[in-house]
């Protein structure tokens, strides 16, 4: 249950990767099971009224459920979702980044099961939970 | 985020209002956030090969999920499931009873929303997760 | 796209390893994509009300993406229910049968997806619908 | 099960309330039940290798159920997801529309459940599906 990459590893690797969301996602915390993610929210994430959007927190929750997976199998670039469920429970504060705290469930041969809760920064009331599966591919 | 039933009220509900599964379920503990339940295993719950069925354990988060909101809202016998979905990540452990940890995400007017890990009782690691959503009727 | 079971003997095989629900479903038709089921709603389906226990639907969408699934690559009694997510949307009716109707949408080498739609017999507004991702063992 | 709205009605609707994404979907039809909508897919919803990123697809499905929602109970911004499940199947064509086709399978007083197959322009093989919920706002 112990980690296989760092903090420093990965974000690295995330940012070589998907060089798009890099200014997105910040590697809060990892080790073999827990991982947090931010999401620093800005303009191109809120909908009207300042709520961030559900795409917007459906990839943080994926980014956070990947890098969890990864942090144990180490750097499996093709590593793809193959499902999730997500329920939308409160509406995130107008202004704030948002924190993922996944939990890294399974990691079997060929899948990872992650649960995931995002808050407003500051808030223990989760604004939304998923949960994301891996399918890892064959060594 | 106090509970408003005590256990033995629950239990009492529960076997009133759902006599075919009294002898199913036990509620071993439950507050204003945390459930816990025990499906008490038995051949009828049990798939060739000893493992408990899809069904057995979708029960047990079901009901987890029902009686966490109870705990909460009070004797709405009408609260019904809207949705679910779950994930099963390992073989249940042939002659051990389960042992479902649901937490209370969010009670709102018309919804609340459970989390549930299942595990085989005296082990640490789940058998299944679930998430469950129950509609509460407008008073 | 093409079954390589009949209906025959897949109802043969489901009977011979799942003894227990072989007095709940009947399969009405398979092809390679489609497939429908019927559960023979009885008394030890109900809740109180009349109304189909969510366990039993549960079941219901589960051995119809089995059946689906070993339409298409035959008698693997190992085929495991890796993840399912439903939506309960309306009461069924009292004293109907309950029927399904399952699209195999990916049979991949390790993962089948089915989607369900279940309805009271002769309605068309659907009860339930559902959707299951199967394991599928290496050959 | 009509339309309350037109093509027209709902697409000038979209634009205004959620200008951030008038670049990318179209609405190609809708009736009282079913929705078509096209995610036209530039740089900006691509991962390395070229595939449509997660949270595009999650947009696509998003908005197809928020338009058959609204195609049938009228300009409502307020209502909002509440509940999502996605099966991610197969890998987009590159440089290809991605195509939602959205069913209303419910509409409620308080939620709508709409199920989505999502396809690379031309192709008949699903890269994905999802079910998304909406609680609507009380009158």
């Amino acid at each position: 249950m112990q980690a296989v990459m760092t903090k420093e590893d990965l974000t690295e690797f995330l940012e070589r990767v998907f060089p798009q969301v890099r200014d997105d996602f910040v590697i809060e915390s990892i080790d073999g099971v827990n991982t947090v993610m931010r999401l620093k929210v800005a303009e191109r994430h809120l909908r009207p009224g300042g709520t961030v959007s559900g795409p917007s927190m459906f990839g943080l929750a994926d980014v956070s459920a990947y890098v969890a997976t990864l942090a144990r199998i180490g750097k499996e670039a093709l590593t793809v979702t193959t499902g999730c469920s997500m329920d939308f429970m409160r509406k995130p504060e107008a202004g704030k980044d948002l924190i993922a705290h996944a939990t890294l469930l399974k990691l079997g041969r060929t899948l990872s099961v992650t649960s995931i809760l995002i808050y407003s920064e500051g808030s223990d009331a989760p604004v939304a939970r998923a949960n994301m599966t891996y399918s890892i591919p064959p060594k």
